[in-house]
């Protein structure tokens, strides 16, 4: 049986930039009453992504901005605790946008699928099974379009989305160049995530490095920076190459809006193109993807780390962190701290 | 008989930036000789592109640069006056880039077609069924896909490649919005080529005149000036619109490289596309594309001007004067001064 109460993490304060610990709060509320066709989701695992910035913004996107004083948005996997739809009995996984909670009740609608309890980790549903392995599966291979012998170039490459688009530009055939911060990623990049080669951008000389990695340029660009990354990559597209504009991590505030090189002359000389993704535009076509990436991951060819944060009270602070690139792998967040239930709870 | 010197428009210095008159020089020359699978060409048309500031930079471009002392380079459509090629005769019209001179001898294989006698004027060759008439068209076309009902709105909207691009759009169902410099050209997009509404850019409050033209947004911007115009229309992107990057014609230096508000976040929150054009990758195509143009023109649905200059004297300020806008309609110099030669010299 649920407890009497619930605990949420709410929007306290809209950020400038990136959001703080201090924008948010835990709070404890009612247990929410279940209506007819809903379903009360008891969460496990919720995370914290780059794209929160985003959700939690004013500035006009491509979804509502969270409230304020409303639950934090958030992907989440959790147990079916009640039911009062046909298609969920409790006891089954599900995942889905269930927030930043340890209860949720939700409209069945919502629920994006069931996890099986038999397939790789469940922690898996919010990452490399998830939106970040969706992303990287659907952004690299419907807008990128790699062929075989191309390079692909990615930027943030040993974090969630980036790791997995490297693996599968691999799996394509490319070559595949990663960009990230620190030795320790680098030394990710190539012994666990099989990148043909490694750039640490906080080591300077980015132009340098690019151009010996790359020494005939690139074919395409999965870029989940902007900045100076992307400037600096800008210089080494070979004729007809593909951009892929899948985050902006770099850019801590678009108000007042920032300003760069123009690229208008790039795409030009190289009759090259970029263009935005966002994910959900491909939720029709989840299972396919998600087909794929359940037999890459068990066999080993697409590789993943977790950091996985202990309770409920860790999420306020966990996207400053991520801009911080303070964790290695996808950052997730255990909704109950750890020793108070085992992996077997609910 | 053609004269025994040629007249011959050079390049004598690298401009810094827009090219001046006083980059070229005009020389005599003797005729060249004729070789083997060669086609001597009297040329009664060339032409002032806003290109032609690339073809003299000695920066890295699509195409290698007019050396210093050489020809310069540009379209031309003349009669053959010897040929030493069983494909020619002498008396047939052609096009190519047979440069700003009065006579060249080419190589038959860098003629481009031949210019039917009996077709619209002979000067078209150049511009509407000509580079520009074919880059709107695939442009626009093939990395545009414009579909009914969308709004298409094209920078330099009276000029050779914008008005065309216009009238191809309307043609394809579309709502055509044009910017231009000056309310002559206003009045010219709006009474002689058919835009639903034509902004006056030099009038500023741009934004508002884009917000009022396209009340819910733009589904194809084609491109030819990026700077504050293009600045300006990304603020009204559709989801999902498509750039057309075809020329930069605002930017009067790319040394130092020129900054501008970051583009991404566009790109990411409209999942738009911005995608850079070249005509001469889509040659194998061109016959396909003249012929609807031809037809088009013909019936009178694709209309056009000519800004038509006197004699190879006026080629050296030509291109400085279309970055100024002086011109209305496609800028054609006519090889021999008028009154020297009547419409049927050779």
């Amino acid at each position: 049986m649920p407890p009497a109460a619930n605990r949420q993490v709410v929007l306290k304060s809209r950020p400038a930039g990136i959001p703080q610990a201090e924008n948010f709060e835990l709070i404890e509320a009612p247990l929410p009453a279940l209506a007819d066709g809903q379903v009360l989701v008891h969460n496990l695992y919720v995370t914290a992504e780059p794209a929160m910035r985003g959700w939690v913004s004013a500035v006009a996107n491509y979804s509502e901005p969270v409230p304020i004083g409303g639950v934090m948005r958030s992907p989440a996997v959790g147990r079916v605790a009640e039911s009062r739809h046909p298609d969920y009995e409790p006891g089954e996984l599900v995942t889905g946008m269930f927030g930043w909670q340890a209860y949720a009740a939700v409209d069945a609608k919502t629920i994006t699928r069931k996890v099986p309890a038999d397939g790789p980790p469940i922690s898996t549903a919010l990452g490399v099974l998830g939106l970040n392995g969706l992303t990287a599966y659907f952004a690299l291979l419907e807008v990128g379009q790699p062929k075989k012998g191309e390079t692909v170039v990615v930027s943030t490459a040993a974090g969630a989305v980036g790791s997995c688009v490297g693996q599968i530009a691999k799996l394509k055939g490319c070559r595949s160049v990663g960009i990230t911060g620190g030795a320790e990623k680098v030394r990710l990049c190539r012994e666990e995530f099989g990148y043909d080669a490694a750039i640490d951008y906080k080591a300077g000389q980015l132009d340098a490095a690019l151009a010996q990695a790359c020494p005939e340029g690139l074919d395409v660009y999965f870029d989940n920076t902007a900045g100076p990354i992307s400037d600096a990559v800008m210089q080494h597209l070979r004729p007809g190459a593909r951009i892929v504009i899948c985050g902006t991590a770099s850019i801590s505030s678009w108000d007042p809006w920032p300003a760069g090189p123009r690229i208008e002359r790039h795409l030009l000389v190289k009759r090259a193109r970029m263009q935005g993704f966002l994910i959900f535009d491909y939720a029709p076509r989840f299972p396919e993807a998600l087909a794929a990436l359940t037999e890459w991951v068990r066999a080993g060819k697409i590789r993943y780390r977790e950091d996985i944060l202990e309770g409920l009270e860790q999420a306020p602070g966990s996207i400053a962190g991520l801009y911080r690139g303070e964790n290695l792998g996808k950052r997730i967040i255990r909704v109950a701290p750890a020793g108070t239930q085992g992996r077997n709870f609910s």
